[in-house]
């Protein structure tokens, strides 16, 4: 199954036959006080700085989130759409919690954009969904429902197919759903991880469906967090992960995946590995 | 299954519930023509330096291979397997394709053994279960017989079979028998790992036996080794492989086989992890 993703002028192909695809996450400024008055006062040139940082780091999609209190967010939103347009082909990944964001952004974007993001509640999929069938959008949808985060891979399987039995119900074409296994805290839960890594292969296993998730939540409380996330993003792969939502800025944790990329034969002969390397060579 | 390795007064446990064993294979002249020269003239100098650096670099194990061609083998490997007992705890992993070799180091040494390693070739199981049965040692036996490499996972399962029953024939203990899957050169073949992979995953549920390998070898040829090895080891864990024999010196692929631990749930609450980093941050 492939998902794509487009702007006005370049496609990018999620699939479990593809290259794992980076979704660049720092264009929000959430936790960033400095950014958050830019934005109040209406001077977006941060955004331009962390769309060129996302883009130089390796990001397939940029994910654009422009959550700031006090604001209002749909107009924000659709300035922020604009501008990453105006100095990207990347495709984008629309970021917000709040509806009226969602809807203006994906009237503002010339494209195919992942909404990021719905869970299985019924209420949000109720909202979120006529929205992304009516722009023609991917979806991104969490394995949790009204009931909370689900404790097993099993119980996780059976919000999936609730949210599979809506995507159908608002008939959008299957491939256009991304479902986001849960990546939670291992500092917290020694089996969190293990129960991520049956989710994802589970849903590969069962449905053939794409996933996504932000990646960096399993490291969250520890020392080293870059060689934990490192390591993470291999065996998700492995297991059947096709993209995440991270900051590309990290070139190891990037080298990471372009290097499972290869191991897992998505990048035969190396080609891309060795391009990517040689050419780090060269500039060094 | 546990397979248990001792000095004379360390125990190491390798399974698949425990933290991943690395055996430290830096204590090998091959290809180091110095060393060799050293050796030629009963120099064990750089052995000693070599059993600090993998200790150093947080070894669970030594490889010991002293194959310097143009000497006595049997006599030079006697002789490190002594020194590397006097200056280490350690359990030692008796490297050599010499029958005699393998027989008299496995005489010097005082304790129990990894034999490094036999094929599931006829002739050589025949040569080398009995020692390792007489010597109460383990043994690494890899997935290949007469007919070569075999190209797939389910091929390689039926020489792991053939290994079984001359384990079992020669009375040995099956925690005893570690399995090596192959991991063969991703450059070469853009398959290889996903063969490997399957093999390991395939070893561990139909057996439940404990594996090793080289894991370096997957990126021959390729740039920028040490991030392709670092990507590989975290799938090859999450699969199920329990140990392997590498080069413990660089940090980032130990850090990465550390935080696969973690990850997998071997290092509950990451209190290695902690301390390996807390420590490393008041020593910088």
């Amino acid at each position: 199954m492939h998902t794509h993703l487009r702007s006005a002028s370049k496609e990018v192909v999620i699939g479990h036959d593809q290259p794992f695809v980076i979704i660049g996450e720092r264009i929000n400024p959430t936790g960033r006080k400095k950014f958050q008055e830019q934005l109040r006062a209406g001077d977006l040139s941060q955004v331009q700085i962390d769309v060129e940082q996302q883009v130089a780091g390796g990001a397939d999609v940029l994910d654009v989130n422009m959550g700031v209190p006090l604001t209002d967010e749909p107009e924000l939103l659709v300035k922020a759409i604009k501008l990453v347009q105006s100095i990207s082909d990347l495709p984008i990944c629309i970021d917000s919690s709040v509806i009226e964001a969602l809807e203006a952004g994906l009237g503002a974007y010339e494209g195919k954009a992942l909404v990021n993001s719905t869970t299985g509640e019924d209420d949000r999929m109720d909202a979120i969904l006529p929205l992304v069938k009516k722009h023609n959008a991917a979806i991104l949808a969490l394995a949790n429902d009204e009931t909370g985060i689900p404790a097993t891979a099993k119980e996780r399987i059976v919000v999936v197919e609730k949210i599979i039995k809506a995507i159908e119900k608002h008939s959008i074409p299957m491939e256009d759903l991304l479902i986001d296994p849960l990546a939670m805290t291992v500092g917290a839960d020694p089996d969190a991880v293990n129960i991520t890594l049956e989710t994802v292969h589970l849903i590969k296993e069962k449905f053939g469906l794409n996933m996504s998730m932000g990646a960096s939540n399993v490291s969250f409380g520890l020392p080293n967090r870059h060689a934990v996330n490192s390591a993470f993003l291999p065996m998700a792969m492995a297991a059947g992960l096709t993209s995440a939502i991270m900051d590309s800025r990290t070139a190891e944790i990037v080298a990471s995946v372009r290097a499972a990329d290869l191991l897992l034969g998505y990048d035969q002969w190396g080609a891309n590995w060795i391009t990517r390397f040689r050419q780090q060579a060269v500039n060094a």
